[in-house]
Order: structure tokens, then sequence, then C-alpha cells
């Protein structure tokens, strides 16, 4: 059985961070297997669209900003920021109806742009609450985008189960092999897959260890992981040395979320907020460099091995020896897939939801 | 549906620029879809056969001459122009009948190599006569030849609707915006279609200009331009600042034309004489660079683009959005397509043909 | 028709030059399609297993050997040389039945690892004796390795023809055109083809030719080849100047032998020992670099063309012209083909096989 090549329609993904999209350029991006373009308005509003005329197939995102609307690069048939065209400089000028692109909706939200794909209307309530990114200085938090020749779900599994950290990554952020010995509580929703790891360990992690009031000794810890369809991983890390609780802890706030290019290729987006050392910028700079090293030197190579391992196989169809680590990650497999399955199945998919 | 990967079969492609094959090596070059063999006779004569020894398929062009005959590489079997084996070094040196290359007829006119793929006899009456380009010294004529890895129709699409001068081409030879509002004159015959436009802009193109009365001043233009059957495109450009007429006009005579090494790589040749500064070689080599970059740097890369976003999808099969100025080379492709039915289509075609 | 992607199973191929699996790294190598590891346990011993964790596909070569056994990169499951899991360090520690990485009989004899890719049980009867690369000094023997993109059937016919020597390769093996007018006389057995030639030629081949009583004279040679079942090929070539036999001849015992990465990717092993200058390291090192270049400069590039114009056809659907010299090689080519029906075929083959 081939990996699937069919996508959560009725979802948000993120399409870039805020900060990829300026004021002025017009930005391409593989989204879902279609060409997407994202640029600015006048006032600051992002707005995306099918990067393709529908003239003669040209990327507009290769065209020219003419004030809010942009004119295609081969032929110069111009577009308005809701896919119209709104000038045609041939013959008569006369504009034919089918020149309309297909338009995406846009949520400006917690420092990325998140676009609906779908054609049904966007649904903002399905959008994820990530407020948390957003309180503090700017200082404060941090944010990443890599690119990776995987299938998404293997970054996915990658994350919701952090046993891995034991055993791939390097000192900065090593749990000494604590994490694998427990079983973590899992929980489950209609669209998502929580769980939780608690652990003590001596020292803390690296990235917290300087900041406790003891770094040597040590500290109690806990992961709290939640995947919200369709790629979202919502992550929370923190230490304390106190005797119990978690209310004066160190502790980070993450974003881990994945939109794929196609079955094949995907945009990995990372956001960190912490609680500590807000205000250095430089600080700030380093910790994002190191964490987007951990990934791209740590999991990345891996995930790629994985990847090239499974081929286009199904990662069912090979059998996978699962163990306690794996129920989060298979969770969140078994949902996505039944979720994909409903929007996809003529029934509406109930006959398999009422499995 | 995917792009069609037949090509018209009984009709003449250009393989070479006459002055590509020499006097002594075995030149390669992949013609619809076949490894094709080219080279000179002693008496100049340029001959053609499939690149492939029918003993154990190597290139026959890695081999050695030996007179007008080729030794193939791996075990020296020798051909003659004809493709008959006429040496076999193995054993009692018997010479299998089937020991023999299949052929191409090659016509050696206004300096290109042109090529009959078909098994049917080659008919010199469907070499088109682009005689003009002999006529004058040869420092008033260029030749330039580039690869790009798209499907040849869209360069035809692309030549055949000179409106694109309009956006896509700076200084040198842009039409300021005047050919987008005309609607060309088309005309259909049998094997071709031709368009015309003719406008005035101020001033007239770079490359004429400085060549008429009043540089800097109004000047009267027209684009002749003819398809022929397969992928030859002549085109005729002119500027005059005269009242009527374009009897002492500034012109160039140019041909494009396009053979396809498969469905997704072209050969692109081309080929401009013009009527002054005639007798000046440098001036003649900047002109022809000039030209082969205007290609390389700004058709090109679109067309490659729009190659990108239409995949292996057939052109009409996205359903374009067509206007005005797309008369000519949608004539184009439906003539082409219908005359390739007819060769293909068992009943050779007429049942389409009489549509 | 396409070329086979089936491969004969019971059967030894070459895995590894011995001195490619050193003391204590892990190695990595696609054989018949799969990914293998081979890795040397304390006493030496070679051990080779599916180069894929059965958790969730990461290459185990990618791991840490703990002592003799290996310990997945990814969640640290930990195998020992029999492939079964010893350890999982998640949860409770429980050992999934399922936790079993398959493993592949290696035989270590005549400097290279054999590797049986079969789930039957490995049959050594089967693993041919080319016990004389052992027989002498370690400086006397030299060995290579070579990965060339192209079906392993294309290298078999390449040895297979020795006349290809006449027209192919260089001063210093060339057999000065005269193997071409030999009609070899060839043997065939249930699983092996051979062939023989023997001439006279001035001087003999340069590699032999320093070591005869009058170098620049006239020499008698032969050359004796074995294809065993997969692809291997003992090669013998000799020169003398006595008047008859070849009793003290000068001479070299070879083996080719080739193992598909794929259909389209070969692993190309090369063995020679010489019964002169056995004591040299330096000669000895020169003689092998010598060899590895003729192959690598002179077949590799021909064959690699020949597979190019192939594509992905099957070679008798080609309609090769076969000669006199091609007897041996298509002998191996439907033995070949014989012996992986009989394996695949859901009778047996038995029909195939009485035809």
């Amino acid at each position: 059985m081939k990996v699937r090549d069919h996508f959560l329609m009725k979802a948000w993904y993120v399409a870039a961070l805020s900060s990829e999209v300026n004021a002025t350029d017009l930005f391409h991006r593989k989204i879902l297997g279609k060409s997407v373009m994202i640029y600015r308005l006048a006032d600051g509003t992002a707005v995306a669209m099918h990067d393709r005329c529908p003239h003669r197939f040209a990327p507009l995102s290769q065209g020219r900003r003419i004030g809010d609307e942009v004119a295609c690069p081969y032929h110069a048939l111009r577009f308005n920021a809701g896919g119209k065209c709104t000038h045609n400089p041939h013959g008569t000028g006369h504009i034919p109806k089918a020149a309309q692109v297909d338009t995406f909706a846009i949520a400006e939200r917690y420092g990325f742009l998140w676009i609906w794909m779908d054609e049904a209307e966007a649904d903002l309530s399905l959008l994820p609450d990530y407020s948390p990114l957003d309180d503090g200085p700017d200082t404060g938090v941090g944010y990443t985008y890599m690119n990776l020749p995987v299938n998404y779900e293997l970054i996915i599994d990658n994350v919701m189960d952090l046993s891995h950290i034991d055993h791939v990554h390097g000192e900065i952020i090593t749990t000494r092999g604590k994490l694998s010995p427990q079983v973590p509580k899992v929980a489950e929703t209609d669209r998502t897959v929580s769980a939780r790891w608690e652990w003590s360990q001596k020292p803390a992690m690296m990235i917290f260890a300087p900041f406790l009031p003891k770094p040597e000794e040590e500290a109690r810890q806990y992961f709290d992981i939640t995947w919200s369809a369709p790629a979202n991983i919502q992550l929370t890390v923190a230490a304390t040395q106190e005797a119990e609780g978690f209310d004066n802890d160190i502790n980070q706030y993450d974003l881990h979320t994945c939109t794929p290019a196609d079955e094949f290729e995907t945009h990995y987006f990372f956001a960190t907020r912490r609680n500590h050392v807000e205000d250095d910028a430089e600080y700030n700079a380093q910790k994002i460099a190191g964490m987007h090293a951990a990934f791209e030197d740590e999991d990345g190579p891996l995930v790629q091995a994985v990847q090239a391992e499974m081929g286009d196989a199904d990662f069912f169809s090979l059998n996978p020896v699962l163990m306690s680590n794996d129920v989060a990650p298979v969770k969140v497999r078994k949902l996505l897939a039944r979720m994909i399955e409903d929007e996809t199945s003529p029934s509406g998919g109930l006959a398999e939801a009422a499995e």
C-alpha cells in the first residue's frame, strides 16, 4: 500500500512565518501539491491565491505588483486580491468570465500565516489557540523554518514520541534515558491527541539547568504535548527544583507544525516562547539557532533515512513493531487517517467513523 | 490527459546547425526520442543514422571513422553511410542480414541540417523555402542553438503570440505595449498558420531605430510570422519612417525552429538575416549574442516556469482561458494535433480530418 | 518487455570485499534491492542482517555497537547477531515477539564476504571454489570494487565476450585483434558456462611480455573463463613462449563478480592472483590500480552508454543481432533466465526447464 497523497483539507496549515512575507514581494510556496502565491496588501493584510495564471499557467509570483494587484509576467493579465481579473491589455480588453484565480483564506496568528486550502468556507473555529506565543516581549520568542524531503507524518511521529530524545539528541536537551521507561499518559479528543511525561533528572536539561537554583542538582521536569489536526504539535517543557508543583518553573512553550508540500516534502515550522531571559535578543537568536541545529543535525538525518527505507510504502503496510512509546503517534496516525477518510469517502465517511 | 508523446513524422525537423557538424567528428543528438548520429562524408554530404549498433546497442557516435564508414566502439562492426554493415571482425566475418542501422534522410539547406525521421520516403516538397537566409553576405546572417527542458509546443506558443514582447522583453526589442491591443490577422492553410501585426511606436524597436532617418521619432513597424508544420516559424520584422508601404524598410528575416528531443526537452534553433550593416562581422556576432540572451534570459525562464506548472498535463486539459492574442497559437496547436492524428489513426485519420 | 527485476535468490553473491568490513564499524550496502548491514563480531566472524529496525525502519547501520549487539539509532532497541531483540529501553522493557530482524548467511572465502539472500537455508555447496586466490603471498593478489549504474547482466555480457578487448582496451592488455576471428569453445553445465580462446600475438599482452624470455617476440596465449550462477566469472589468462603446453606460463587467475544493488545498479568486484612478481607490494598496488582504471575508463563508459540506449527494455526484446562471439554471453543470459524462472514459477518451473 502506498503512502497517502490526500491531505486533510478542512483544516489550517501554516503557509509561512509572518516574517517570511514582507510588505512588497510576491512569495511562492508549494502547499498540499499546489503552487501558492502569498503577498501583503498595502494595509498589511496577507492574501493567498493559486500561483498560476489561468491564461497560460505562468506563475503570478514572478509577475509585478501594481498596488494591491498583480500582473502576470507573461501577458500581463492583472488580478486583484480576490483573484478576479481586473485588466486585460489584449484586443478589446474584454475580460473572460473564466479569468479567475482560486484564492485561499489566510489568517495571521501567533507569528504565522495560516492557510485554508479547501473550497469550503474557512472555519476559524478550527484554528487552535496558540496565543501564549504572543504573551511577552519579542526577544522571548523565536521562530524558524526547515524544509525536509520526507512525508510529514514521519515528523509528527518523531515529535509525538519524545522518548527519542533519550537516544537521538546531544547534551543540550538530553533527557538522560529518563523518558523511555515512562509510559506517557495519552488522551484523545475529536481533533487532538495529548501526552504527558513527568520525571526527574540530574542535572536538568542543559537549556534549563543554568536558570535553576542549583544548576548541578536533580530537578523535576515534564513534557506536555498536544497534537491538533492536521499537523500542529504544541509542546511545553519545564523544570523545577521545588518539592511539588510547577508553579515557579523554568519553561518554554513551543509549537511544531508541518505543512506538506506534497507527500514526500514537508515544510516544518517551529516556534518557542520561554519564561526566562526574555529580554536578551542575542540569547534569543542563539536559542533558536540551537534548536534549529538540533533538528537539522539530529532528527532530520534520521527521519530522512527512515523515509529512504520506507520509499513510497504506507507506514502500517510495513508491519511496524509497535511499543508503549508508540501509543501517542499511532493514535495520531489513526485519527488523522479517519478524518481524511471522512472527507474523501462518498458517504462522508460515516461508516468508517462508526467503526 | 497527458501531453502527447507522438510527433509529426512525415516532416522535416532541424537536426543541427550546419556549423555544428564538422568534417571529421561523429555528432550525436536525441531527436523525437531517438539517438541520432550525424557526420559528413569526405565529399561534405551529411548523413544520419540511428546512433545505436544493432549488435549490443552501443552508440556508434562514440566509435571510429574509417573513411566514410563508422566502426562501433564496442565490437568494431563497421557500417557504411547507408547503415549497411560492411565488416564483421568476428568469427568467419559473416555479416548477418539484420546487421543494418536505420538511416534518416538529411537535407542541408539555409544553414541547417534538416532530418526526416519517418520510415516513408523523404518528401523534399515538404521542406519550406527559407532561401532568403542565403541571400547576402555571411556577415549579414547569424545562427544560434539553445536546449530547453520544455515541451516544444510551449515555445511555438511563445513565438506565435508576439504580444508577449510587450511584457516580457527589455528595451532592445520592446514593442512598448503596442502589440497587445492589436488583434493580429490570422490565416491558415493545410500546413501553415500566419499572423500579421502592424503598428507605430516611438521610438522604433532599438534594434532598428539607429538605422532609421530619425532614430528618436515615431516609426511604422510590422511583424509577419508563418508557422509551417511541424515546428518552423518564419518571422519578418521591419520598421520604416516613410509615409506608406515598407519598400525601403529596415528589417530582418528570422527562422525559429524547434525539434523535440522528447516531449519534455526541445532543441531550439534560430537564424536571422538582416538588410542593414550586412558586412560587419563584429556587429553580426553581437546581434546574434543579444538575441540568444533575450531568449535565454527572458522567454526561457518563463516558458520553463510554465512547464513546471503544467507538469505532464496536456495544455487543453488544463482549461486555459483563451483570448484574442491566442488565435494564432491555438490554430497551430489544433492543426498540428489533427496532422498527428491523421498519421497515427488506423483509418489514416480521414474521419477526424473531415470534421 | 522490461528488464527483469527478479534475481536468482538461492545463490551466493559477494556482499563486500573482506577488507571493506573492519573490526568495529557497521557497514551498509544495498543488495538485490534490500538494505543490508554487515559487521564483524568480536571473534572476527562477519554477520549480516536487514538494515532496517522493525520498529520504525531506521537503518541499524547508523546505530551503535554494544559488544556484539547493535542498538538502533532512533529508539535504541538492541539486536544481537541473530537479529533477535535483546533489549527494549521503553516502558516495562517487554520485548515484542515480532521484534526480529531478518538475517542473512555470510561465508567469508577467498577475500570476499559472500551473502545468501534467500529465506531457504544457505547451501554452501553452491558457493564455487575460488581457492587459487588464496594460494600464495598477500602481495601476489589484488582486490578492487566499483559501483556502476547499469544492469548487472550488461557487465556479464562484457566479460563473457572477451573479443571486446581487441577493440575497447588500450595497449596494456590489448589482444591485437586476435580474439575476434576466434570462435571460442563454449561448454555449459547446470550452473556454469565456460569459454576458451587460444591464440598467438606479437608481442604478448603488455602485462605479461616483460616476464617472458623474449619480451618483444611472439607468444602463445589463452583465456579460460567460467561463469557460475548467479554472476561470478572466473577468468584465467596466460602467455608462454614455449613450443607447446602452458606448463611454465606467465599467468593470472581472476574473479569478476557482480552483485545487483537493484536492476539498474551493480556492485562489481574484482580479484586477481598472479604467478609472477608475487612479493612486490608496490607492483601489486600498481597492478590492481591499472586493472581498476581499465574497467573504469574503458569498459565502464561503454556499458553505461549501452544502458542509456536500452533504458528499461529487456535485452532480447530489442532484437539484438547476434554473432559467433555472442555464444557464451547468450548462453549465460538464457541459463540465468531459466534458473530465475524455475525459482519464481508456481510449478517450480519444471515445465520451462523441460523445454
